[in-house]
């Protein structure tokens, strides 16, 4: 059994990336924990913060734990609060941003992915 | 992309469990929604509930969100408080209490599970 506090964890480098704004990723529980099918990541976006607007063929399990926000897609955005889950398929294209309080939300992917 | 808030979630029926007290099970993405690899659900315990002092094959990833409690192990017990990331490996028994607060926490597993 493995315990650890989201402020025992290490943001994981960002610096090559683009399309991005004021977000940290946390990795929590990975392969390096020894997790065989998915992996559980923690996202701290500050205020008007967003993730990547881009896809890819593994899906996401988002739960808002903090904060609220926007998912947004093809179709538009959606409003997102704390107690929002979001399953984002494999191969449709999406961005997480952050309203006036910042968002945080646990984003968990399957080992298969590329990255 | 699916978007639901945990209030709208319905209880998964646990009348047939044992060793079980005051708690709450809410499947958020599943198969039903399309989810191919894990699951995510909501457990919410009341103060004093606990999950079954239990094993199984598959992993258990899980993150307490609200409350604070214990997760229970063969080797003892850990305290939990929001923010806390649990792995628990396929085959290891583990069992987990909320406080006088209660105790919610997502709780993440593979699709290769047998329930």
């Amino acid at each position: 059994m493995i315990i650890r506090h989201e402020r025992e964890a290490l943001p994981a480098d960002l610096s090559g990336e683009t399309d991005v704004q004021g977000i940290e990723l946390l990795p929590l529980l990975t392969e390096k924990e020894g997790a065989p099918n998915f992996s559980m990541r923690l996202f701290r976006l500050a205020p008007a913060g967003y993730t990547p607007f881009h896809t890819h063929p593994w899906e996401h399990e988002v739960f808002v734990i903090r904060g609220d926000g926007f998912v947004l897609g093809e179709e538009g955005s959606h409003p997102l609060e704390a107690g929002c889950a979001v399953y984002v398929p494999g191969g449709e294209k999406h961005r997480f941003l952050a309203g006036p309080n910042g968002m945080q939300f646990l984003c968990c992917v399957p080992q298969v992915r590329k990255d």
